[in-house]
């Protein structure tokens, strides 16, 4: 198993992401950790000379404010480019990014291209919930306007990411809707509704946004759009609650010393409502397996992505999800 | 003016909305107030007797769990659809119902009919922001699919009700949206801000979801699919917190005590998060004025709408709106 690793992408590039792989690479040596960057910046940080870690030269990076398609298309020989090509032509198994997150997309698209059959890859983030479980939510932003046979192979998709990857047996797939019952909804996912019911999956019906929280699904098909908005206004709710409570329990110095008591639980709960713990955001529907790192990992994300690439190789991701969508869509 | 209070719709109903309009009544001698519901049940809960307060008998009820189009194609003398006849024929200038949502919009389109020129009405709640301005959302859930020209109209409407009833001189009009770039969302918001640009508002172009609760704008324009995952994510994701925050702050005697210390900024914080305590939600584009007041309101949640009802009249606002819609768009 060979993975490639864009080293020049993510907010702490490419010091943790040299970190994180030489950590990774002594942990699992049945798998090869390529080093996609600039030689000369690499080489002196290599503290350790682990037999399984292989810097690959890449003379360019593309940047976090980059222009994406224009990036992907005129660097051709940036850090994120040359690995998705590593992977089109078989030289690695997978690609792991920190990067700029519509330049991946891009690189998905354009250099390693779409698995045969699907029109539309997908972002897949996990998003956490309250019982720990985290929800796998696809799509949160590769493509704005879907149509109906998309969402269903978003859900045939990431139904077999979380049975292979986190060894959940039957995931349940929700549809993300306005109301339970089935008839609720905009005009495509009252299209999708009747399409997933024969599917080869647990299909467990709409869900409410409400309640994804708690936990109520495995996967969460939407279009990229409504999950984009929904990301979102979590993450915004979630972070404007924390900074009203930080202001409220430093007003005086009995509510410090009340907040200080207090502390465990918040960090707790604060650490469940981060995405960055629940590891990379696989693009699926792409022929290879492409995952993203947050943009602000640092050496145990990284390792992190690598572990969870490692497993879906294990568990030959790529070849099932081809197959499945062979058997089970029309491709169109 | 003659505002017509559906007395038997909502949780706390009759008993509140009476206590409500008994109170309001006191307040404003210069409206007329019409307690629409069951005679026999509304006669001796009148423990004062306001020269301004009048009963005008309605047989049935809608109930919370009625099939909206059903209940108010049947339920002829239900108290919410009498209301909406008195607004119809001119023998109300408004209706306020805390009675089941989905029937009073229904009750708005096929009873009180539509305003000349406007296609989709819009539901345009109140979502409450950290600064304590809240937003008017629209459309949060009236109208799944939105056409480019709806939203335009939904912009429009937003932006007169904030300035008449609010006394806001330029609402800042926002788009939702994936990103603030131009470009940024799927086909309709891509259609819908080139259209926004020229139209007599103060559009601040798009604004993403996780910034909305900070404040940027007064009026958000969606449609109505999104907008009611928007506002569904944003309430789960706030009751989530608070339920686990709870769990975190009664694990031993001294969180409890610390707990206790900081109540009185939880209480805050929920109060600021609580969108019931933001007034009722007017239904924009109707030849008549409907609001809106939360299933669970109280006595003094009904005299807030019956307040907000007062304003909306006094400056007369339908007309506006009217005047509004007929010089700008097309009305297609």
């Amino acid at each position: 198993m060979r993975i490639a690793i864009d080293a020049m992408g993510g907010d702490h590039a490419p010091a943790c992401n040299v970190q994180g792989v030489l950590a990774a690479a002594e942990v699992w040596s049945d798998i090869e950790l390529l080093l996609v960057g600039d030689e000369a910046r690499l080489e002196p940080m290599l503290t350790s000379r682990p037999t399984n870690v292989r810097i690959v030269h890449a003379a360019s990076t593309i940047e976090a404010d980059d222009e994406p398609v224009k990036a992907v298309r005129r660097k051709k020989d940036a850090s994120m480019v040359v690995s998705g090509r590593m992977v089109r032509e078989g030289e690695a198994d997978c690609m792991i990014s920190a990067g700029n997150t519509g330049a991946l997309m891009t690189t998905g698209l354009l250099v390693v291209g779409r698995m045969p059959g699907v029109e539309r890859p997908a972002l897949s983030p996990m998003i956490p919930t309250m019982d720990g479980r985290g929800v796998l939510a696809l799509d949160l932003g590769a493509n704005m306007d879907a149509k109906p046979e998309h969402l269903v192979q978003y859900a045939l998709m990431g139904s077999m990411y979380r049975e292979k990857v986190h060894g959940i047996p039957k995931p349940r797939v929700g549809l993300l809707n306005v109301g339970t019952e089935a008839m609720k909804g905009n005009d495509l996912t009252k299209q999708v509704y009747p399409m997933l019911e024969p599917m080869p999956i647990h299909f467990v019906g709409n869900v409410e946004a409400r309640d994804v929280l708690e936990g109520n699904c495995d996967v969460l098909v939407c279009d990229g759009f409504v999950g984009n908005v929904f990301l979102k206004s979590l993450e915004g709710t979630a972070g404007s609650l924390f900074s009203v409570l930080k202001q409220e329990f430093t007003r005086s110095w009995y509510t410090k010393l009340a907040a200080a008591v207090l502390m465990p639980g918040l960090k707790r709960l604060k650490k469940m409502m981060d995405y960055k713990e629940h590891g990379g955001a696989p693009l699926l529907g792409l022929n290879g397996l492409v995952l993203k790192a947050h943009g602000s990992s640092d050496a145990r994300a990284i390792e992190n992505a690598v572990r969870q690439a490692r497993t879906a190789l294990q568990h030959d991701l790529i070849h099932t999800i081809a197959t499945e969508i062979g058997g089970n869509t029309s491709g169109k």
